[in-house]
């Protein structure tokens, strides 16, 4: 039966515009990535089971596509399991690997086998596709690419700084008019918890607050009545949500709540470590800006905390990150302390698009098309095309001499800036006939005089 | 309880030096496809199953990774298919998506799938991870990358030459000293078995032929004997085993063989065809061979066929590929010649190194390693650091003040071109000491003067 062709849901087809935009981005991350000594690293697309398991909670658990057995190993599958409807033993009864999630836990796995070849601070990038198995949505993909800076083996907060300073640079450099790098640190909202009494509610505490962006102030306090916090503590922290003035301003505001914690007040002590240290350096489009309501995953963070925005764009947030402390004790390497941060390369791809911020060149357009006028005259093109492309010019014959008007289509289509006729006529005086595809200007030389102009 | 970590069989980590390697392979390749207008696309790490299965035989299906159903999917395992021990029939109720087994038959799907938006003869290139259940072994793995150009919607031979000089252009760019690309044509050997009287014996004499290079002339015999081909057949044949001389006499001694086949005549020409058009260029490193003994994967090519093996390097082909009709059918896009070349990178990669031909400039060494003496002079540092980096310098600073042999050991194993140093007395007189680590020879000089020699 013929099969009509179709894409798995959730997945892409990317053209040839999309893949040179995308490389445009990813090469603009290597780049940045390199000059602040970040190296690559790759770990393969699927890892064991027992790897990627249990790392990232129940309902992550859910959205790890797993591998199936091949071969007699599906003699395994456990029918009990099946019959009593325990789905998750029986699918792990039928597989052994899974597709990574994201590229932190397998950046884990990485440390700790190969803690004796590496030298610390390890300071790595990683830009490879994740797979999650979400219902396919607008804009909500299961195969995604993720792009990562980590450093572990430091607490310095030197490395802070330099994730800012990524930020500011990879989206400068991509020419972003204008984005908003927030910062907070886990030790300050620990500090909150701590001042307003309620230490043991921090989880409730920091996502009721995570969610101002998206619900507003009134929206948090409901949040927070929801979850049985106190009115008094309420009141207490609820000035925080609309902190404004200054950075120094919110950091002055916040010494003064935070006086009662020494947590809170390590946080704070931080957080101004990088803005003085951030007046000897100046970030180019961005801008940073403490943001006390910054949580982000609280359970993994344990100091700074980054999320970016895209200014005049209405989309959530374009890149993340923070610090984190031993998540290669996962795999019982202890006592390392890391900071790393992501870019949404298809997010980052939207706002570009939507701002049209791609510049043209990023197309690989092609420089030269030889039309074809007939045999004699394509052996002639086929050598000239030849010594173009020794000299590193992109060029092609087309590969039949059939209509003009097809070739010419041709040559539009695959947006070449020239088109190079060589005729009956031009063979015989050894000439070339030069079309700008631009202007339809049209030009006729001598060959010698055509390559010595290239 | 601890997990040691491990990571699963066939597949591979990358290192720093191992991604940059390989990065410069496909930048090579790239630049190349690049400079003959080809263009990159990019599909999914998995399709749907019935795009992938029943297109690569029995054996390829057995070896295609299939993903299995998450969620309440699981119900419609089919119990009777397990029962009757019909295992991929109980596969397939498991799953209804797979892993890419090759970047072919995603192209097709692709072809067919976006055939409106396609310019015709469309020429692209695919580099992307392909998987197969391989039982793992020495150089074999379960993941690797697949390195594919194609070009369908012509039947021109002038892509036949496009992929000649590419395989040369590629291969000569990474330096590759020497290499052998043969060439032989599917009509060729289908003029062999008419003219042999055993046309319809075509597949058994050219299985047998194929395996010449491993197992030699009288390898061949005793294969095609055991095939059941007549004695007459391989008396008449076996001339062809053992053809040697000048490509131009190779030629003229199939076209006797062959003159009372038209196909196979046909096919002749069609080779003629290059061999003269190459007398209008000149290959780099490579040499071209015609090989009537190479048929590769016979029943899916139908004009040439394209093999590169490097000299002086036990291994087998390092590339391969070849003229196919109508692969775009299987999606029901009838009437569309194509032509595809593939480049093994893990082979390339092994060559390149067993020969040490990776540039050494190819590991991406950190420019300059700041020393850290102290918090003051870590501040000057940063200053100093940021600088650098605005023009498009890669340095670190070391994150903490701890012993300097540390410190050194990191710079070392970085591979830090020079270290930097502002101590105390630097720093109180404006100066940097530069250490070079190659040489361990040690200047001071101002700051203003380091910056200006840069």
């Amino acid at each position: 039966m013929l099969q009509k062709p179709r894409i798995s849901k959730g997945t892409r087809d990317f053209s040839p515009a999309e893949v040179q935009k995308r490389e445009y981005i990813f090469s603009t991350m290597k780049k940045v990535f390199r000059k602040y000594g970040y190296q690559p690293i790759e770990t393969p697309s699927f890892e064991l089971s027992s790897t990627l398991l249990g790392k990232y909670g129940e309902e992550g658990d859910r959205l790890i596509f797993r591998i199936l057995n091949s071969g007699d190993k599906m003699l395994k599958a456990d029918q009990e399991a099946f019959n009593e409807r325990n789905l998750p033993k029986f699918s792990s009864s039928l597989s052994e690997k899974a597709l990574r999630y994201d590229l932190t836990v397998p950046f884990a796995r990485y440390v700790v086998q190969h803690q004796n070849e590496i030298t610390f601070p390890f300071k790595r990038y990683q830009i490879q596709p994740v797979w999650r198995a979400d219902r396919p949505q607008h804009g909500r993909y299961q195969e995604f690419f993720q792009c990562d800076i980590d450093v572990v083996g430091s607490d310095s907060l030197l490395y802070e700084m330099e994730c800012i300073q990524i930020f500011d640079e990879v989206l400068s450099t991509l020419e972003l008019p204008g984005f908003t790098i927030k910062v907070n640190n886990r030790k300050i909202l620990n500090g909150i918890a701590e001042v307003s009494g309620e230490s043991d509610r921090l989880i409730d505490i920091v996502t009721a607050i995570d969610k101002f962006d998206k619900v507003g102030e009134e929206g948090v306090i409901e949040e927070l009545v929801k979850r049985g916090i106190s009115q008094k503590c309420i009141q207490l922290i609820q000035p925080l949500f609309v902190l404004d003035g200054s950075n120094q301003e919110r950091i002055d505001e916040m010494s003064r709540f935070l006086s009662g914690s020494d947590i809170g007040m390590k946080g704070l002590e931080e957080l101004s470590f990088l803005f003085d240290l951030l007046k000897r350096t100046e970030l180019k489009n961005g801008r940073l800006e403490f943001d006390v309501c910054l949580a982000r995953g609280l359970n993994y963070y344990t100091g700074a905390i980054f999320e970016v925005r895209a200014d005049d764009v209405k989309m959530g947030s374009i890149c993340g990150g923070g610090r984190y402390d031993d998540l290669t004790s996962l795999f019982g390497l202890k006592g390392v302390s890391g900071i790393g941060i992501s870019f949404g390369a298809d997010r980052i791809y939207d706002v570009l698009n939507e701002l049209d911020l791609f510049p043209e060149t990023v197309e690989n357009s092609l420089s030269y098309l030889f039309l074809n006028f007939g045999e004699n005259e394509f052996v002639k093109c086929f050598e000239l095309s030849n010594t173009l492309r020794a000299r590193g010019i992109s060029c092609e014959v087309y590969p039949v001499s059939t209509k003009i008007q097809k070739q010419m289509k041709y040559a539009n289509e695959r947006n070449a800036k020239t088109v190079l006729m060589i005729g009956e006529n031009e063979l015989s005086k050894d000439e070339i006939t030069l079309k700008s595809m631009s202007t339809g200007k049209q030009e006729t030389m001598t060959i010698t005089d055509f390559l010595s102009q290239l």
